[in-house]
């Protein structure tokens, strides 16, 4: 698989040829993508000579703990960063998705910075060197590219990692991202030794007992509206064993399976009076539109908002405002 | 990506390569891997100059119209086979596992039998010729090895009947033969023009509107066994609203996600003193070693079988069975 390097991506490729101590950084409520970037980079760039350290606003979730169970994840608290001569920024391209202390620390610091996204970019150059493509599925691919750039082996280890970020960046492979480099690049992980089956258990089949019966419950209150083109799922503070439920994913999943629904609306009562939506769309409607008119945002298919008001009176004003999508 | 052939598997190709008309037959209630093998095939063996017919004992699913509309599939009524010089028989390697009508059809033929499948072999040898591996993912992407050995082209028409079997015999990626061959192949078939984002629509997204309510009502069903390693629903005739339920792999899927769980069995009463098995592993547990205990077999991290006797006493023995298995 050949990708070609853009003259910005060879000058991100010389500084951090380089460097020889390196801080890698990622954003606030680190995700599989970025937690998975830090991976690959943290093993494969200690393989090839230099120092590396993680330090992130966050500690990465527990169903990744695969991962930082082969190195560690710092979580920045205060003060100066570790020695070093160059801060790698990953899966983020606007400075303040790493929180307020910890960018004033990057800021304070010496060092050159290296920005590796996959996001569009979002505002001004602030950095030294940055490796970014759009295009690519995952910031971890972008970590991929680098190492074989940089002539660092895909051992086991980066390939978790690389793996993890693909995974997550594209739903396990569904989403319109997953392309011929996305899978002849997993292809090669799983030569390198990565057991996909295990890596889904561990980030997707670690549900409670009760599980099943709260989703089911959940689902028991699916509401259809505009010829069940839009479902909906209100969720109240006293619903119940729908209570139990750790994750709302698959119910989201469920009602998008749906042939007829192209909007899902899941709303939970999280306190009197502050409720939660979580939005998805599975054509081109604008949920992060809509999410925005509520103080919300997101993606055009996934997006999400703090709402303050009653349940019943949220979702009633949620579903007139998503109904008005369909017009026209 | 390179694959050995075998001398069985080469005497295979020869066969296939000196036939100029030919039938594909797939077995009873032909799934996305039967139906892919057969598109693969049909669209590749016609590519380089071969007249193919495809004779199944019964219909596509819907969810399969994207191939359907691609390539005629014939459904076997009655009398002679349409004329032909060699039988390739795709996705099963025992010979009623095409109905009896068909088999008998099949038998009276003059013509060479091919079997093409990637199941293990369950008895004697009745063909004139096999490619079979069960280390393959899919009977598909054994469809993509004859072709490429051949020299067809993968153009997209192949590309969906392959990507169609791998999807659905690997689970969309999650099952443990989700190998390194798979990827690479599912790489050149997005080159040659699949986008996995509509086949996943097609496959999966196609669901009633009253699916996650029929889900809901089967969840509650839910009870363990075996300190939570087993997870069995049983399905009555009279299960209201969950009878409704299109499809069950949803439920099997709930149910592997529980952390504890390692295998599954759901167990249907299709009419009075006759029962459906559909039993999942996600561990080294042999649920085919099960269902070959109650007549059945498959594979053995998912396997089925129909078992006569009242649910209730089905359900009590197909427990005890499996608790067995978790002994020692």
């Amino acid at each position: 698989m050949t990708t070609t390097v853009s003259n910005d991506q060879r000058a991100a490729l010389e500084l951090l040829s380089g460097a020889s101590s390196l801080v890698l950084v990622g954003h606030v409520r680190p995700d599989g993508d970025c937690i998975g970037a830090q991976a690959a980079l943290a093993h494969g760039l200690t393989s090839i000579g230099k120092t590396v350290q993680i330090v992130n606003p966050d500690p990465p979730g527990s169903e990744f703990d695969y991962l930082a169970r082969e190195f560690p994840y710092g979580v920045y608290e205060a003060g100066e960063l570790p020695a070093h001569d160059l801060v790698c920024l990953l899966d983020f391209n606007d400075p303040t998705r790493c929180g307020a202390p910890l960018q004033t620390a990057i800021d304070r610091a010496p060092s050159k910075k290296l920005v590796v996204d996959h996001h569009p970019p979002s505002g001004g150059v602030w950095w030294d060197a940055a490796f970014l493509d759009p295009s690519a599925s995952a910031t971890g691919l972008l970590a991929y590219r680098i190492l074989r750039e940089l002539g660092a082996e895909i051992d086991a280890a980066v390939a978790h990692g690389v793996f993890t970020s693909i995974v997550t960046d594209t739903g396990w492979f569904r989403y319109s991202n997953t392309d011929a480099e996305t899978m002849a690049v997993v292809a090669e992980l799983l030569r390198a030794g990565v057991d996909p089956t295990r890596v889904y258990a561990s980030i997707y089949q670690r549900k409670p007992r009760t599980e099943p019966l709260a989703l089911g419950a959940l689902l028991a209150r699916t509401r259809y509206f505009a010829d069940d083109r839009l479902a909906v799922i209100d969720h109240p503070l006293d619903a119940g064993a729908a209570n139990d439920l750790s994750d709302s994913d698959t119910a989201l999943d469920v009602l998008r399976a749906v042939e007829s629904v192209e909007v899902v609306l899941y709303v939970r009562e999280l306190e009197p009076g502050n409720c939660k939506l979580s939005a998805r769309s599975k054509t081109a409607y604008d949920v992060n539109a809509l999410a925005r008119r509520f103080g919300g945002g997101g993606h055009v298919k996934a997006a999400g908002a703090s709402i303050q008001g009653a349940l019943p009176s949220v979702v009633e004003r949620l579903v007139a405002a998503a109904l008005e999508g369909f017009e026209g």
